[in-house]
């Protein structure tokens, strides 16, 4: 029966396809027998199934790009692997020609076998591969059962369905087919959810009713954007998901046209959009769209998902291809900002702390471990050979931590000069503006930095005192608060008294929506995922700068949100 | 041998005593007989020990003062009835008659059938208490260990040796004899910190070798105001002691004569000095002591450990006590505080968060629950017929909660006279100043409070992005930032220019030591703990007004700690 279900839009897009309902039931056949004549169809029915699940996952393996295409590829290569298996292929045949089983049956069965064995094994690797045996036998599964003409099992990947994501649960996801995700928890500023918008996956979330109606293998329309799931679509909805298909397509094409247009407002002002990365793929992105240089590069992909630290050596070569892939364009490089909250192996993180978003984090780990910390520097400072090259310090609270930082600096500076290193002429130094302490006291370590780059994602979770992961509080959470605004405003007015270079690098940068606030705080610095950036290059080339400049006097003197959102509604 | 650690003092104060290390190893007692003429004399040995017992016990509830008196004294109670439990006095009796056992052995056999009895119980209250029972024996057993003249085991309490403590725990062990507590870890700022204080009791904290050298049963001297344990002191250690209690002694009396004098600064500047209180006793002190009013009166005490949510009739006598109590001065109930991180049974506050500090706490939870808080408000408007009565509301983040708050306050008075109820004519509202976001947007609620109270514990951890209970962070949790600085010094102008009064109830205000600071900055209103009030008025007589807010220019020109601490240095 066709149901529409109502959610918040975590990371916009549209998606058609099957539900995977999180933990997948396991696949349950009926014994089926069929007669020696019947052996030939059977078994051109299997290969068949078996040579469109290959496809599948082949198609799968190319549409994946960012940031965590080597990793996510491993689980489809994995796959692949499990499918190709000739003990799995010759199994499956014999059940079919010796023992007479309905090609169905013969899959249940050859699962069964191989989970035993994987499961009799003492590794805990080989014990969890059953999950990817089950994933690998349902998808042969599906291709048994998928009949010509059905155009929603043909077209559709799957539509992951689950009470709550985590953000390397996602990316593995969408290696194993998942082309959208709806989840009946959750908030749009998760680190999912941003994850979701780097990964270009559909995410709904906050959907209440969603795992009481959905079940394994319904058909579902996920509309994202409009922040809607239809289950049990009907032609009216399939006409419908195909014209939003083409709308999206034309707004695209729209947008594409932007890729070559300078970033300036309606009345001729000129403004900076970067872009936030932390893959090549990324980094590639941004340079084809023309971004003026990455403007938040993150490091902590090369400590996770691994146990031991990433040498200088290794650093280096990462660095220098962020250099080199900016063709000469300013890359910001943000020193490692680990914390409890992140799962790291190296066992550098605390394991917990009651409050990880107050804890041991960010420059406040790396000062507690020079060397590490030195390292990184070090590597950072070769690549500046390369090309310009900015050093951008997460977690500052106070000018004692930026003069350790300073020295820490200045020794690998001179330590890399003695053994011969080419460093290039300057790095340049800059604080992430997250901690309130230092957004209010800016001229304290005005003349240890060269920039700053506010990180509002953080700075607004502290200013509210308000956990922007928590969803009973995802009302109260939101960077349009009056003393959030006023305080950009003082920042930015602070970095054009001074001369020093202010850019936003939170989410709320990258949200076309907050354009007209942002230009009417005074900001001239964007800094954002590729893939939001030509929509918020079109909301400044739609924007008059001088009457937004205008209209902050009535900005600033809201009291409450909803006097925030009426300024907005009228520009 | 004698050996001197040193630790962080996080409740001042000297004690002598015997160390209980936790777990306290179970007692090892070697089998004895006696001979038959042994038995009157091992009788009455037995008899005088339990006797002792009994007199440290009631000494113990008698010392008892302040927030938990109440709470703890039912340990104590309990600790009485087992040691008067016929069945425990039969026993030992009839071991040592009849089966001619040692009084040693026979508290121990003794022991090990109550307890076999309780861990035979199906529930697990009683199961516990094998724990109580185990104290109580380890008392009778030191009692019968004591001899003649052994002044150290003679004088002593017991002092607590662990790696940690948690709130709870503190009062159960002062019941149970504990005259001082040291840990290996843990911060001068933690609740537990809080508490030791509120309870007089002394506590070292972050004293990192103690463990490995500390054993059961040790003599030590806790010097907490000095940051000093020794370990097995000799007789040097023993006077210095006696001299430092002296001392103490001396520095109480001269405290004392500070009762009934004015707090005034030395050029003769009035300031208001209300007390913090959450029992009778503290409320009790506080008048005694000359405070000029309950500054905050916290609630959560009658919300704790209990099943159920208090009664509107409950938390009116509550209240009224307070007000009577008072006689006349002001009473300021702070409206319930609960989070994630304080353990209440009622099921109000969520079980977990990953970040408790920054989740659904304070005036949050209570407009999640309109019908509670609308209990506690009527509650409170009802005392406000008995006496001068203000509303504090904690956690507040912007204009649309004050706003719903005033709301239910007026739907509550409205209620309470059309039920035909007394209501003051006034009850004052104010806002407590603790999230960044409100600190620097008092205009946007000027018109919605009467007054303000800044609690620096919570505003310094959000404006710093640091956990005040993070012993690794210790260093970095300090109010003596710059930037908390300038904040409090704009908030105090504007309480003066929009004439609202400010106070200050975090610990920063009961610390005498932040006294030059506080008035420098503009600060009229201390709110603080009982147990340092004297302390602080001393501090306030010796101080020039004058001459400090001539050098607030100075320090509000600091740019990092150090240049505080040297400002305050020169004072």
């Amino acid at each position: 029966m066709r149901r529409a279900l109502r959610g918040v839009s975590a990371s916009r897009g549209i998606a058609l396809g099957r539900a995977r309902v999180l933990q997948p039931r396991a696949l349950s056949v009926e014994e089926s027998r069929i007669g020696a004549d019947e052996v030939p169809a059977e078994l051109a029915r299997l290969r068949a199934a078996l040579d469109a699940t290959r496809a599948e996952l082949r198609a799968l393996r190319e549409r994946l790009h960012g940031a965590l295409a080597h990793e996510v590829g491993e689980f489809i290569d994995l796959h692949t692997m499990i499918l190709d298996d000739p003990e799995l292929l010759q199994g499956l045949e014999d059940l079919v020609r010796t023992g007479r089983y309905g090609a169905d049956y013969a899959l249940r069965l050859q699962r069964d076998r191989l989970a035993a064995v994987f499961e009799g094994m003492d590794d805990d690797y080989f014990r969890s591969r059953v999950e990817d045996l089950d994933h690998v036998i349902g998808r042969v599964h599906a291709a048994l059962h998928r009949r010509e003409g059905e155009e929603i099992a043909g077209l559709a990947g799957e539509i992951l369905v689950c009470e709550s994501v985590a953000p390397a649960e996602l990316a593995a996801w969408q290696a194993r087919g998942v082309v959208g995700v709806a989840t009946s928890t959750g908030s749009p500023l998760s680190h999912s959810a941003i994850l979701a918008r780097s990964l270009h996956l559909p995410l709904l979330v906050n959907v209440p009713e969603l795992l009481a109606h959905a079940n394994d293998g319904d058909a579902l329309i996920l509309d994202a954007s409009l922040g809607e799931l239809v289950l049990d679509p009907g032609p009216t909805d399939l006409k419908r998901y195909h014209a939003r298909q083409a709308e999206i397509g034309r707004e695209r094409a729209e947008l594409a046209r932007l890729r070559r247009q300078p970033t300036r407002t309606r009345d001729g002002v000129d403004i900076r959009l970067y872009a936030n990365a932390e893959s090549r793929e990324d980094v590639a992105e941004a340079h084809g769209l023309g971004a003026d240089g990455v403007g938040l590069y993150r490091t902590e992909f090369l400590f996770l998902q691994r146990n031991e630290l990433p040498t200088e050596e290794e650093q280096f070569l990462a660095y220098r291809d962020l250099v080199l892939g900016m063709a000469g364009r300013v890359a910001t490089i943000r020193t490692l900002d680990l914390g409890a909250d992140k799962a790291d192996r190296t066992g550098l993180a605390l394991r917990s702390e009651p409050n990880p978003a107050l804890g041991l984090r960010g420059v406040r780990l790396s000062l507690a471990h020079p060397a590490l910390f030195t390292t990184q520097l070090r590597a950072i400072l070769r690549t500046s050979a390369y090309g310009p090259v900015r050093i951008l310090v997460p977690m500052v609270s106070g000018r004692e931590e930026m003069l350790k930082v300073c020295e820490l600096l200045e020794q690998a500076r001179a330590q890399l000069r003695t053994e011969g290193h080419q460093v290039g002429p300057v790095a340049e130094l800059g604080a992430m503006i997250e901690v309130p302490a230092v957004a209010l006291g800016l001229g304290d370590i005005v003349d240890l930095v060269d920039f700053v780059s506010v990180g509002t994602n953080d700075l607004v979770q502290y200013l509210l005192a308000t956990d922007r992961n928590h969803e009973a509080l995802a009302e109260l959470y939101s960077p349009r608060h009056p003393a959030v605004l006023r305080l950009l405003a003082e920042i930015f007015a602070f970095g054009r008294r001074n001369g020093i270079p202010v850019a936003v690098c939170g989410e709320m940068a990258a949200d076309a929506a907050n354009v007209p606030l942002l230009l009417a705080l005074g900001l001239r610095d964007f800094s954002l995922h590729p893939s939001t950036l030509l929509e918020v290059r079109k909301a400044i080339r739609d924007a008059d700068h001088a009457s937004l400049r205008r209209r902050a006097t009535t900005l600033l003197r809201c009291h409450d949100r909803a006097a925030i959102e009426r300024w907005l509604d009228r520009c």
